[in-house]
């Protein structure tokens, strides 16, 4: 397959990551190479990455940190920070992060930030990494129940997308992944929506393409707009709910704290129904939306107490400014519309229309 | 005074100041207005500073840090990231960092990171952050004993030097500033350097054009160089050994603290004994160096035990690359010399001559 240029670096994919990663080991002779995985990724993809590394004389070092969105924090920053201090990474270390959206996000901040910056390479080994969290140089962490709350944009050199670390992913973890696809065809392409919502399963030999074809969207995007000032912001459909309810499952013991895919999908949903209230969607296209994406994603219980908790929580939304909620929302499939607002009362009924 | 022109950023002296910090305000419409302090700059400079701030109905927020550079710690910038969560401040929120460095270096830092990046404006308080940390983009924290090992390099939007905020700094404080302006003369203008070290007594009266000309020095040397790739790196001589030194002291309980300045006039002392060693510096010009800033700075007794502590620190030095300690050295007064290489027995002696 291609690969695929973004503003500061090219993303490859399946054999082409190694031979380009070789190269790019050879050719800049990193001091060290650290490679950050979680126990997950220990477990399933380190043996088989190393397998395929080829560093000569230089020495690489394993950190490992906990699986899971609740260890996406400062505290686990702490623990990178001072384990490549302890290990001597200078300046001219790499850093390579070998894992899903928290590992690649977390490790590519603290690279970011270890030094002032050190280069770093993601390696996404889940399905949401390798179509979301692989361009767009977007790394951080949360800060209590808010997510991706401090960081910075930077990209990494290189990003390696390996489907095949996609045979040992949960179904659930597929399933995540997934949303985010929907999501690209929602805002930039029918036809990709249609093709997506029209599977009969989501089937290896097809996701190579279709994971293709969503980098090469959300890098279109994300290069016209790199720090967020405007069209980069259709990024974020269906996460301004879907970001509150990630958050809020999260946070609520009594609840099974819901991936961020499956957060997504009902922010997907919400804000779609919105779309027709305060932009040109249209019901029909509101039913598309809804069947298209519950083919996917079963329907997750919201009471009333939920909902009242979720909008408290969307003060805090980064798109925020002056104190009011800017939602990203569809004039129609493939046309997203940025810096749209939405009544209370709107999101209230957006969430009967789910539930119902 | 004219301003100054940074990559990214102005400097504006004195009454400019207020003006042009009020225009910008007026003009960008912060949606909250964030001032930084510490404990001493919550008593010494803030009720100045918010006499003169026009801020119309723009809400603003006090928070105030503990004073040191002991507190300039991850944990603290999460107190202040936490603290900006709370308070709600969004994207268009503006914080202004009113202190010495460790207050412009931990707001830089946390500004550039909360929410992946807010607008910020750095008043430094101090000679030192005047001189050194008011230009560059420089961010960053301590990690333990290791100095600004985690930052990020992005400027603020404005600077604003109010030189009539040092009537109430503690003279140990002024003399610490001094050493980077010596520095500044060292790496870059041995005339400067004259001036400075033939002033009968650091007068108000005359600081204010020195102060100019330091950030005149540092702004020519960061603006060919943004990024520290090669010769924005001569702003670090006096830094290697000067950092080991300052963060030996800071750790160790039965040593008093060095103030920065205190710590790099050793540095500069001990460093361009290495000067003779390594590059073509002078003897006489070293006993130029050494008096000249023996005039100000008072001796530290460094025993064997102390530099075998510091020379392992090191190690740690952000400049290193494959293990090995990189030096900025002087080829002669004005003229530095970057990637020097030093053994220890030479830094053994150069020990040795600052003792003697």
């Amino acid at each position: 397959m291609n690969s695929i240029t973004t503003k500061d670096a090219i993303v490859y994919f399946n054999s082409d990551v190694y031979t380009e990663l070789n190269t790019y080991i050879k050719t800049t002779e990193p001091s060290k190479i650290f490679v950050l995985v979680d126990t997950n990724t220990h477990d399933y993809c380190l043996p088989k990455f190393l397998e395929r590394l080829e560093s000569g004389d230089i020495v690489i070092e394993v950190m490992e940190m906990p699986n899971g969105e609740e260890h996406k924090t400062i505290d686990i920053c702490k623990g990178v920070w001072e384990a490549l201090s302890e290990y001597n990474a200078d300046r001219k270390s790499l850093l390579i992060n070998l894992g899903g959206g928290v590992v690649t996000d977390l490790g590519g901040f603290v690279a970011s930030t270890y030094m002032r910056g050190i280069p770093y390479i993601n390696i996404p080994t889940s399905l949401l990494a390798m179509v979301d969290a692989s361009v767009g140089g977007k790394t951080g962490v949360d800060l209590g129940v808010l997510k991706n709350q401090v960081g910075v944009i930077t990209e990494g050199k290189m990003v390696g997308i390996d489907t095949s670390f996609l045979d040992t992913l949960p179904q659930n973890e597929m399933v995540s992944g997934f949303a985010e696809m929907l999501k690209h065809g929602l805002i930039y392409d029918e036809k990709y929506w249609n093709t997506l919502t029209h599977l009969e399963k989501l089937d290896i030999s097809d996701l190579d393409n279709l994971i293709h074809q969503s980098v090469i969207i959300k890098n279109d995007v994300v290069t016209s707009d790199p720090t967020e000032q405007g069209l980069r912001k259709i990024l974020n459909f269906g996460h301004t709910l879907g970001h509150a309810i990630e958050s809020y499952f999260l946070e609520n013991d009594e609840k099974t704290t819901l991936l961020h895919g499956e957060a997504i999908a009902i922010g997907m949903i919400l804000e779609a129904y919105l779309a027709t209230k305060v932009c040109d969607l249209s019901d029909n296209e509101l039913e598309i939306i809804n069947e298209g994406i519950l083919k996917t994603f079963s329907k997750v219980e919201i009471t009333k107490t939920d909902q009242l908790q979720i909008v408290e929580l969307l003060k805090y939304d980064k798109k925020n400014s002056h104190g009011v909620v800017k939602f990203v929302l569809l004039e129609a499939i493939g046309q997203p519309k940025i810096d749209c607002v939405a009544t209370n009362k709107q999101i209230s009924e957006a969430f009967d229309y789910y539930n119902n």
